[in-house]
Parts: structure tokens; sequence; C-alpha cells
């Protein structure tokens, strides 16, 4: 390896640390944040009620976070766009966190009759609904679009550099999905008038399952442009 | 190194970033968890005796997470289960500290006649008992089985790349005595009548002294299949 | 590379590491102290308002961080003064963090008339004021002064090593801008009368418009030395 | 290198990088535990009137994590013996934290008569003064005495090997000189009478100026074995 390409994967290296000890942070915050330390059996059960909610999150933010290792393998330089969007991605996560819990706590606590425990309860009805799926709508669609524009950049510099876009493009294709749901599934939120009858609001939570359509979209993009990787 | 292995080497390496970072939050959560700033030298004496417990709890967590990095001996590829399984086990570990903290500083507590303090004491009596040992086992065993996972998916690799097996099978033999014991302890504290003696309470604690089951076992596999590592 | 140079590699790579971290966490700090967490819908709106102050904070912080990464670029080995001085940046960081988020969240608070929500509020007017910026300034220029004595540590090992020292010198010129006005911003709100009338308050915080200085600097420094990187 | 050898480093690295980060977590509970976060200048002044006693605090973890990298130096294998040691140094440090800032802060409250604040006050006299520097002189001789018994270890895998041995052992006599020190400040502490007159508990602190004896320690060590590194 040149020196030139050593310095380069020195500091691509350390913008990883970086993002990694970032997300690690994140996943700390639903902890401590969550509740204080059960000193009682009872407290105890009542924060194993908490882990369903626990573990969507936790895959919720491995998740983006893998979508950010899986473009280090397409972009191994340090650029400066590179920097930006990883620093964008990591700034969204710790916006995120928040209500990805107070929705997924909500969810489990509603699932399940008040059985499984939540800090947060929906007392304000219909304009609660509305916010929560707002903000969890567009914190999700600028988690995914930087991913986005993450596997672009990784794209233009790879066909600048004359190699195989293909595997960058495929990625992008397939982050913009989530992207263009989050963003769906708000505005949709946001449009509907609060005297909605209750199971209207369903609908911005049940836009997610959408995401089957990464399947397709990538099918299409492969009978497009090819198998290869 | 070819490309390919120097790009694995990468995921490889941010993976165990990752789970590095979150053990090591974990034990932090174990301190600030623990009770507030001393600010008196009362409070100090009170938090020193806390030592005990928070020692048993900083090796505790140690040994698993020494297990990880001995799985990482036996499998230095990304691989997709690998990912799933190593992030299980930060999800695990994040779960497992509270119960894990309750027992032992309730047991140093109860050792010491009170002299040891507690922000936790057993005032439900056996129920109390019951969901303490239960929450433990679980988590213990939930933590020692997906280390077994681990270990056998490296072996089902080496074992496809038509490399020695011996030693990954030989781990995955270890971890599975913890694993079963702790699921054993856990269905002993759950099926024991709340009517039972005092003394019998003891006994889904004590049954963690069959962990020395993993020397005889160890010694029987290698009779088996051989001595090599 | 011969073993001198990758035992030297092993204590560069772990001081970044020790320097990636805590900036890090310095991020965490401002997410964990900023408030407790939401537990109703009108509480996730209060924390998003502070979104814009934690974003400046965010990439303020982040400015300095990638500051030492270039420096890392321009010096290898683990030297003692590069030591101490980066720990010396970990250390003004941890500082700074607090008056920073004072800062930026007391600014979107004036800015929005009261929409965007602070903790904090200037009560005390001009006096409140001059502790603000001046605690600002001066934790700004030792930051700043902190990277411009790396980038000076490391241009002089260049010159003693035979290496070109033009792009440590250029760094090093550009960290001396923000230096100088963090310096002059404080001393201008230690000096100004407390009686001043109130929109001359606002000149500490305009001089850090001075920043665009930092491109004529560059220029001619590039005019006098030449263009090499 | 060979894989075996490779292997060893990927173990080492992620020993380190454990170590690393939770000394950088030590640090942040410094900070975090302090006080609250300052929501007006008021208490922001407070805040940077305890900077004196978080640089000392900050300059001794760094001092003590430092050791831990010069050992790396002298070895560079993951051995059983290490792993435990280097562990034990990391549990030391997250104890010794609090009778690290209690000391401190205590000390700079006292000298400033007052003027940098301190949320701990010595209000048991002599008693507390005994506490203190018992706990301080146990947990500091803990840590260099871990240190010591690390560069021990280095010095005998290097004998062992054929390797010169000189190096380890000279940092082995530097770090046993804190551990004699503060054993002996601890036992002073405990031995001297509740009675005793005021100045006197001055002096278990006053023996940490013995710790210039570094100085003469190793140039007697140079002078009997030799200068070479």
């Amino acid at each position: 390896m040149s020196l030139i390409g050593q310095r380069e994967g020195i500091e691509a290296g350390r913008l990883d640390a970086f993002v990694d000890g970032a997300f690690a942070f994140t996943l700390t915050l639903l902890l401590i944040g969550g509740s204080s330390i059960p000193d009682s059996t009872d407290k105890l059960l009542l924060m194993l009620g908490g882990i369903p909610a626990f573990a969507v999150c936790f895959f919720h933010i491995a998740f983006f976070w893998h979508g950010h290792v899986r473009w280090r393998r397409r972009c191994h330089e340090a650029t400066t766009t590179g920097r930006w969007l990883s620093l964008l991605l990591v700034f969204f996560a710790m916006i995120f966190v928040y209500p990805l819990h107070m929705v997924f706590a909500g969810l489990f606590n509603g699932l399940s009759a008040g059985r499984l425990p939540s800090d947060f309860h929906l007392v304000g009805g219909a304009a609660d609904m509305r916010t929560l799926f707002a903000c969890y709508g567009l914190a999700y669609a600028c988690m995914a679009g930087t991913l986005t524009a993450l596997f672009g950049h990784a794209a233009r510099r790879a066909g600048r550099a004359g190699f195989d876009t293909l595997g960058a493009r495929r990625e992008m294709r397939v982050w913009s999905v989530p992207a263009v749901i989050g963003l769906a599934s708000a505005l949709v939120a946001l449009l509907l008038p609060l005297s909605a009858p209750g199971w209207m609001w369903a609908l911005p939570g049940f836009m997610y399952a959408l995401l089957f359509l990464i399947g397709p979209v990538v099918s299409r993009f492969n009978r497009r442009y090819g198998q290869a990787a």
C-alpha cells in the first residue's frame, strides 16, 4: 500500500471509530434514559417489560449503523463529502432515538393492553398521533436519505475512477425506498384531519409495511442492469 | 492480503469496535446507575462497600466479552450470522447487567449481615427470590447460549472451508454448560412452590456451582476427539 | 514497515482512539445533559425545538475533532508533545461544551422570540452577556490555540526530518485565526463597560464573523510560499 | 507477519480498545457526576471554578492510562496474565476516580479559601481526613501496583523469549515507587491518632512529594544495569 493510501486509511478508520462510538452511545441513551435503575424486583419486572420496545429500537439503530458499514465497503477513501454525510447520519441517529423509542414503547403498551409498561402514554389522542408519526417519519426519512446520498456519492466516485458503479447504485436504490416511505408517512400524518376516525390514524404506521417493496425494486434493478455485485 | 480480505477485515474490525464499546458502556452503567456521586466521606465509604458486588459484576461482564474475543479468533470473516449473533450478545449484555447487579448486591448485603450496603433489598421474601433467580438464570442462559451459537457458526464455517473444526467445537461445548445451567436454575426457581422452606431458595443459586463441570466436559471432549487446539 | 514504525503506529492509534472516544462522549454530554427524556409529545416537541442549537454545537465539536484528524495526517509518530497537546485538546473540549451550548441555545431562543426553547435564559442582562462571551471566547481560543500548537509541533518535526513543512505551517496559520479572534472577543466582552448600550453587546458575537479572514490568510500564505500541499 | 502473529495482534488490539474506552468513560464520570448542567451564568461560573480540580484528575487518569500504553510497547502479545491485569487496572481506575476527585476538589476549595467551589466539604475533621487519605492512598497503590505487575510480567516474558528485559524492569522500578508511597500514605493516615494536631493530617498528603524519588531510583537502576533502553 502506498503512503498516501495508508494515510487515507487512517483517516477513514478514525471516521469509522467516531461513527461506531456514537452509534453505541445512542443505544446507551435508550437504556440510561428509559427509567431509573431498578432497586426492587417489582421495578425489575417493570424494566423487563420494556424489553420488546428496547429490542426493536436496538435492531433499528443497528440496521442504520450496518448501512454505514456497507457504505464503507463501497467507498474506502476519506472524502470530504463522505465525512460530512457520515457526521450527518450520526446527528440524525442521536435525534431519531427518542421518537423511535416513543413509537415502539407506545405500540407495545397498546398491543399488550397495558401489560407491557411504557413511560409514555398517548394522552392527547389524534393530535399526539400526528406529532409522533410526523417526527418519526421525518427522522426515518432523514436517516435513510443520508444513506442514499452516501451511496450516491460512492457511485459517483467509483464512476469517475472507472470502476463498476452497479453495487453502489443498487444500494442507493434500496435506501431510497425507506426514505420515500418515511416522508410519505409523515405527510399523511400531517395532512389527515384531526377529526378523522381512529382507525385512520393507523394508516401512517401501516405505510411502513411498504418496506417489502425493497425486494421488487432490487429485482427490477437487477433485471435492467444485470446481476453483477 | 487480497483486497477482498482487507475489506472483510475492516468490516469485522468495525463489528468488534461496536461490541467492545458497548461492553465498556455496560460497565459504566453499573457505576453511573449504582448511586449518586459521593459528596461526603460517609457516602464514599458507602460506595466503597459496594465494591465487592461491582467487582463480581465487572468480571462477569469481562468474562462474556472475552468469550466474544475468543470467538473472533475462530472466525475472522465478516458474516451475516456472526454479525446478528454479536449484536444479540450486546443486546443481552445490556439487559443482563441489572439482574446481575441485583443478585450480587443482595448476596454481599446478606453475607455481610448488612455491613456491605445495597440499594436493593429482598423485601418480598420467596416471591422476590423467584423473580430474581428466574431473570438472572434466563439472562445468563441467553448470553451463554448466544456464545454457543457463535462458536457453532464458526465450526460450521471452518468445516465448510475444510479447516480444523476441533477448537471451535470445544469452545461450543464449554459455553453450552453455563447455558444449560442458567436455564435449569431459572426453571427450578420458577417451579419451586412459594411455600418451600427458606433454605430451598438457595438451591437455584448453588446450581451455578455446577460450572465446575466445564472441566470434565472439556476433558471428555479431548479424550474423544484428540488434544489438538 | 519496520518493527519500530509498527510500534509507533500502535501508540499513535491508541491516542487517536482515546481522542475519538472522548470527542464522541462530549457530543453525548450535550444530549444527556440537555434535558430529561421526553415522555409526552409536548416534551418531544420541546426537545425537537432544541435541534438547531444541538446542530450548531454538534458541528462545532466535529470541526475541532476534524482538526485533530488533519493534524494526524501531518504527524504520524507518537511524540510526547503531540500526546500532551492532544490530551489538552480533549480537556478543553470537555469544558468548552457547556458555554458552547449556552451561547447557541440562548441565541436561537432569542432569534426565534422564544419559540425555540432553551433551558438557559439570559436573566442578568449585560453581566450575563459578559460572562458568557468571555467564557466562550476563552474556551474557543484555547481549543484553536492547542490546534495551532499541534500543527506548529508537526511543522518543527517535519523540518527537522528534512520533509516539506509547508502543509503543516499553512494549517498552523489557519488555526491561529480563530485563536486570535476568540481571545479578542473575550477581551472585548471583559472590557465593555456594563453600562454600554444593549446593541454593543452583540459586538463580541459578531467578531466571530471575522473567521472569513481564514480565506485571505491562506491566499496570502500561498502567494508567499507557493501552492504545494 | 504470520497468521498467528496477526491474530495475536487483533486480540491485543481489542483489549487496548476496551482499556482506552473505559479510561475515556472514567473521565466522563468526572464530568457527568460533578454537578448538574449549568442553566445560568452563575452556575456556569460555579462549574468553571471546578476546572482546577478537574484538570488535576484528568491528567492523573491520563497518566495511568499512558502507563498502560507504555506497557503495550514492552508486551505486544495477547497473554492471559496481561489481560487480567489490564482489566484489573480498568477496575481500579473506575473506583479511584471518586476519592481522587474528592481529594483535589477539597484541596482547591481549601487553598482558595472557598473561592473555588466544591460539592464536597470536609465536615468531620480528622475522621474525614483519615477516611479520605486512606481510600486515596489504597486506590493509588492498587493502580500503580497493577502497572508494576504488568511490567514485571512483560519483563518475565521478554526474558523467557531471550529478549532484553532492561526496559521493562526499569519501568517496573518506576511504578513501584508510587505503589509504595500510596500504601505508606494510607498506613500513616490509618495509624495517626484522631487526636493528632491538625497540621499532622497534612503528612499523608505531603508524602506524595516523595514521588520525586522516581528520578534517583531510575538513575541508580541505570548506573547498575546500563543505559540501554
